[in-house]
Parts: structure tokens; C-alpha cells; sequence
């Protein structure tokens, strides 16, 4: 009886049900944000414009805010020590940054990373921020967090582009922005910034909190009391 | 300019945007899924209707085959030892069998959990199946893994329940099935399904797999080689 029903209805709702919009690339997003689909390379080009309008249309910036709202929710319940050494770690791209404007010549991820016009983009310092993350940004600055810049981009190609762009968008204030040494070159972003996370613990730092895009962000070691991830349907870093 | 053009969008798309149905409920289910919304009680009621549509209408099938078709393609990638070890690990609620109709009556979790009337249900022994995890329940005992079902379920008032509901779908031919003895009462999910995977690799079995409805079913220590999370915008298990 349940297989005949769910025989009828998939693919072929009922008509007092919403149709359901593009539902395979809705399935393929939420399995992104899930941790279900790992490594792939590029979106699939039949998501090409599902992508496009979730990014554009207003659900992306939906889904980010309520993940910052439920920031806010834990941050009420926390007692950080007020020792100087209570630490937030945000990421940067598509955290404290948005590649958007990069990403929609790149039609939202269906082309494969391009390395050089990426490198060419930063260095242009003009990515705009993340406006629920500037306000937070602010916020555990305000509340006496140290805030840890933690991101992938190349220090020595990317390093001061990324300080300029930052700075002229109103982050500054953060304890330290850790990017990736030539050290690290070639390294995955798990072992890179677990290793920069394990550093903070070994300096006394309690991390409170964990914000990224990507789940390589938010696992590892010294993850955070708690890690936030935002949305990205655009590109995986391994 | 970047805050202009999302103030512009955020809630009012352009008109050449699919309209955004119902985004809040929406971003609470993928916060869910992505676990960045931790120990909920309830359903918001304002998605009631979202997460009845998102349950019935076709939405929740084709995320479970999703995932089901992300295990395939893991599956095809691994080797196993074929030394009677190799072992996978399901879960039953909303894994093997579906209280979906249950949770009709509960306004698909909007009501509060009633442990009294589950346990009522449970005993009726007709949960149905859940097609595609019986699919890949028999395609894995096929191709040599030993499964085992791990369940909170209580031992002593649901345990002849449980199995004779599985044993009427044709869910036979399982290594073990695992439910909460007493000596678990009252523990948390995590701890439960952690001590009970830990004698498993104890006993020198080696977990590929492991596939729940809950980040509790997931999390903690030897959580195997991989996991799945189906999808459940319904209830939460800590």
C-alpha cells in the first residue's frame, strides 16, 4: 500500500499538492548541504538555472540569515570565560565574501574551477560582503570575541588583495587572518585548517564558534563548541 | 551595491525569478538537514502545510532516492575484505520503516512527541517500508555485507514488535538487530548507538556504512567509513 502510493505520487503529485519545482536539483542541493554528495567536480548542467535562481532569487540570502539567526540563538546560551581568549573562526569565501558576481561567469558552478581567473577576481578586491556575516562579524567583536580569519586562498598570490578587500568593506578588527602558507600548498583544507585550529587551542583559545560554506571547514580537529554551515550549491573544496 | 541588489531581491524576486514558495520553511528544513538547527522540538506551524507537501507530494521520495543513489555509487567504489567482517549499519525509523502515518496524525510533527501513542503504533506492527532502503537493505545482504539494524527502539516493550513488522516486509536475513536495552533508558542516541558500534568493531567488524534519519544516528565514535542522512523534517532525536 505505501509502495503504491508513493508510485502514484512521485514525479506525479496529486493536484491539491504544490507541484514539485525542479525536484531533482532540489534533492541534489539539500544532499550538498547534508554531507550526502562529497567531491564533485562541477553542478550539474540541468541545475544550471535551478542554481541560478536559488542564488539570485532570494533563497540563498534566506538561508543564510537563518543560519545566522541560529547563531544568535546559541550565542545567547553561551558563557564565554571574557579571558581574552574566547575565539570565533570564520571562513572567507562565501562566508565573510560572496564570489557571486565571479561565480555568475561561471554559470554558478557548472564550469570547472578556473584557477587563474579566480586568482585574477581576488586580486581585484572586489568581492562584496556577506551582509548577515558583516553584521555578525561586528557583533562578536562587540561581545568581546576574537575573530579568526581562517581561509584556503594563497597567502603569497592572494595575501594582501584579500587584507585591501576586507579593510575596504569594514572587517577590520579581527585578531588574525590565517591564510594558506606555501607551507600548506597542495594540502587539503581539512588537515590545513585543522592544523591552524589546533595551533589557537595550543595559544589558550576556546573556540566558541565555526562558520563556513564548506564542510571541509567544520571538520577535523579542534573543530569549535559549535560549527554553522552556510549554504553553498556552487563548488565544493575537498 | 551588492546589499542593494539582495534588499531588492530578498523576499520580492525580480520577475523574471520563479517566486520563492514558502522560503522560511524551506530554510529551516535544509538547516535541519545540514544540522545547523540542533535539538528542535517541534515543526514550526507556520510549515505544517510545507512539511506535509514536502512528505506526501514527492519531494521526500526523490531525496531518499538520491541519497539511496549516492550509497550505489559509494558502494561501487569500495572494496570490501569479504572476510564475513564487512558490515553496514541501518537504522529503522524512518530508515527501514516509515511512520508517516503516524505522523499524519501528529500534524507531521508539529504536535509534540507522545511517547504513549508511538509506542501504540509501533505495536500495531504496520509501518511500511521505505521502498528504496529495502532495495539497497537486500542488495547489500546480496553482495556479502553483514547488516545490522540499529535502533533506539525500547527492547522490552517494542522488540517482538519490531521485529515482527520487519520480519512481514521481508526485512529478514540481517546480521543482528540492536535495540535500547534497559540498561540504555534514558541515555542519548549518540552514547546508545556509539557503545553498541564500538563492540561491533570490537568484535573485528568493519563498518562501510551507515545510514540514518538522524545526525544522532551518525555522530560519535565509530561512525564507519561513511554515512548517509536521509531526510526527516519531521522529528529530532538527540
Amino acid at each position: 500500500m505505501f509502495i503504491c502510493m508513493f508510485s502514484k505520487t512521485n514525479g506525479k503529485p496529486s493536484s491539491w499538492f504544490v507541484p514539485v519545482e525542479n525536484g531533482y536539483c532540489m534533492s541534489w542541493r539539500v544532499a550538498v548541504e547534508a554531507y550526502n554528495e562529497r567531491a564533485w567536480r562541477t553542478v550539474p548542467v540541468q541545475c544550471l538555472r535551478y542554481v541560478e535562481n536559488y542564488m539570485l532569487g532570494g533563497q540563498y540570502d534566506q538561508d543564510i540569515n537563518m543560519v545566522v539567526e541560529q547563531i544568535y540563538n546559541y550565542l545567547r546560551d553561551v558563557a564565554p570565560a571574557a579571558d581574552g581568549k574566547d575565539a570565533w573562526i570564520l571562513d572567507i569565501d562565501e562566508t565573510c565574501l560572496s564570489n557571486l558576481f565571479y561565480y555568475q561567469g561561471k554559470r554558478f558552478g557548472v564550469d570547472p574551477f578556473d584557477p587563474v581567473a579566480f586568482r585574477n577576481w581576488v586580486q581585484s578586491r572586489s568581492c562584496p560582503a556577506i551582509p548577515a556575516i558583516y553584521v555578525l562579524f561586528w557583533k562578536l567583536i562587540n561581545s568581546g570575541f576574537k575573530v579568526f580569519l581562517l581561509s584556503g586562498r594563497d597567502e603569497e598570490t592572494m595575501g594582501q588583495s584579500t587584507i585591501d578587500n576586507l579593510h575596504n568593506l569594514g572587517f577590520f578588527g579581527y585578531e588574525r587572518l590565517i591564510l594558506r602558507s606555501p607551507a600548506y600548498r597542495g594540502i587539503g583544507a581539512v588537515p590545513f585548517k585543522s592544523e591552524a585550529r589546533k595551533k589557537l587551542v595550543a595559544e589558550g583559545y576556546k573556540i566558541w564558534g565555526n562558520v563556513g560554506d564548506q564542510w571541509s571547514d567544520l571538520l577535523g580537529d579542534c573543530t569549535g563548541d559549535r560549527t554553522f554551515k552556510l549554504p553553498n550549491p556552487m563548488y565544493y573544496v575537498p
